[in-house]
């Protein structure tokens, strides 16, 4: 089951740029594994903006929030989850 | 080359339903000769709407303009377009 | 798996009394086969606006798509779907 | 009498995270109360959002106004709130 | 129990205008009534706009929608329900 | 002359709790007095919100701007005023 | 006592071409009698826009909404109003 | 030639009260020489806004956006500029 | 002095095509003539948009306004207008 | 291939006024590299705001998302880009 995920993130600045590093190498760990079990199919950055726009297969609404607010750049991002359903004349 | 693509479908209603059968077949069979080329990769229904998501590959603005502005439905669609850059996390 | 969905209503104003008469009685009736399945456990007013909220229960994307385009008034609705997750604080 | 009511989350960054906690674990407990009193019979999470979806059966808008400004995280969030009137079509 | 309403009116053009004319004394006469009950203490005009704000005062939701929806021009109105609660600076 | 004004608080989490405490009761003070002179004849407060909705009855602009610049909460308050005029269907 | 307006005009297509002159005729003679009377002191073109913003000077909120809705395009227009009062470092 | 300025002010709270005074002063006596040489012939606070709409009466772009950050308070403004032109049915 | 001008075209369904073709060929052969005065210096079309963004360099806001409104698709566009000045890293 | 691109630039005030000034510099010598290799062929200010609007030139939308984010105030900037296409009304 397929959604549209944008995500556009915001680190705060008072964060110490040793922790932002170390949260950025997580969240890169994280979104790798994801990616690799099929559920993150696509990743895009969205030009001139820190934030991407991603696909994601999951089995329910559930599992979709869970992955989501399992990575680490979860606190500092604004998400807008939008659901797909098949289209007639996809040829996919 | 890709680019995220949002159309929204407004028919007008003064347009006759078998006119409006012709364009959405005209529609479809675009829409499909556009995805058998590898130029429209993505195609989504949004669900509850008369929308799509879509992702496209073409080598260009223009040769994506020209796309766009071949579909039958192009004169009744708003249509959003967001450019999109490899992501350095995607494992793609 | 639930979804919060609102939907506006706007019939136009060309379609015949008796159409419109007939087309909400369809309404009527396959939201009421909808209840009764158990699919569509929740539909509300919005007071002041011929409106409503409603929450679904389906097993995928593309059910609820199939479940609102199977609604009579589907073509003069506007339809904003938000996936809903188990909340933690819930007691349900 | 029922309310539709979306409530974002936006705890300030200078608070101690043990106050924060503190606070989480006392709006856990409250709302649990008032969904126990049946007076918060909906309480869902929004897919990707620090944001809940919930539904209010009170006697008054003072009421309601009464449970909502008792939550703790009531300073950090941002409440809308959508009154709600019996639907004909609802078989409830 | 107190509501903000604010109503903007726009009458189809394709109405004839004695039958324009006779829903606005209808309305009129209707506003009146709803007035003369008490549940409607307050309608004001925004300056500039064919638009006014109201205060209702009704004992439920299912009240002021079945009030508002009985208006005349209710099929011609853009309604805004705001939800009042008392105010503790309030000397009234 | 009359208009309606909604006033959005948001006190900066900056400033020292007893300094807080001393200027909301200072605004209490001030809006007590504004409301016995008779120029703020309503005060309600909109539910779920650190918000109200007011009624002004005052000679002129400048008086409006003079006495809402005159409450102590004014620096935190966003406020946006409607200048309202006499309805025809009013029975006030 | 002064105001800024901001109207937008949109002419409905669907009148007559005489009749559009005749109304913009009757406009033009109708702002020219305000301007003449000096509630109207200042009325410029938006560039780009069939729009203008004005400044009027009127004794009331009343007085203001009587001459917007005198004006033979009022039905076509949207119109907004902000009150304004004397700046503290004017010199005028 | 005629330009529409809305000036919103936000002076950040870090910034010690002398000098947010000295700040003041000095735009003030800035506004007073730019209004002194007749390019800034309208100066109007909105009532109830930290916020000004004024009218620019300069030989160009390049000099108003030369007088507007000119403005000792420029750093701390939201500025929106609307270009006017003479309207046909202005009698100035 | 130069302006970014955006125009989104919206030509009503009610006009005869062959008035359509009409118009869009004065419109052409208008806006020939504006970019060979040198008037008009860059003209582009959105991607997947029946709008364009422009910039034109004039000798002041009314005579930009002139040449907009001499368009012959003026009526029918919706036009957004943003002054430039020179920025101060530009080598242009 | 050409790209409109808005940026609002938004510094932090907790950054030390040399590193500010640092960072300024670097911006303007790399603009001016990127101008002078022909890939930023227009960038001016917008009038009354700390924005610019510019036109890339660039290959593909990798190379305008490595461009934009070489600029040392993209962590500061909100940018929107506009995938431009010729005009068919062009005559560049």
């Amino acid at each position: 089951m397929l959604y549209c995920v944008k995500m556009d993130v915001n680190i705060p600045r008072d964060i110490p740029s040793e922790e932002v590093e170390a949260i950025k190498a997580a969240e890169k760990a994280r979104a790798t594994d994801i990616q690799r079990s099929g559920k993150w199919p696509h990743l895009w950055r969205v030009v001139g903006q820190y934030s991407n726009i991603s696909v994601f297969d999951v089995e329910s609404n559930d599992e979709l929030h869970a992955l989501l607010s399992s990575l680490p750049l979860f606190p500092f991002m604004t998400i807008q989850v939008t659901p797909l359903a098949k289209h007639p004349s996809s040829i996919a």
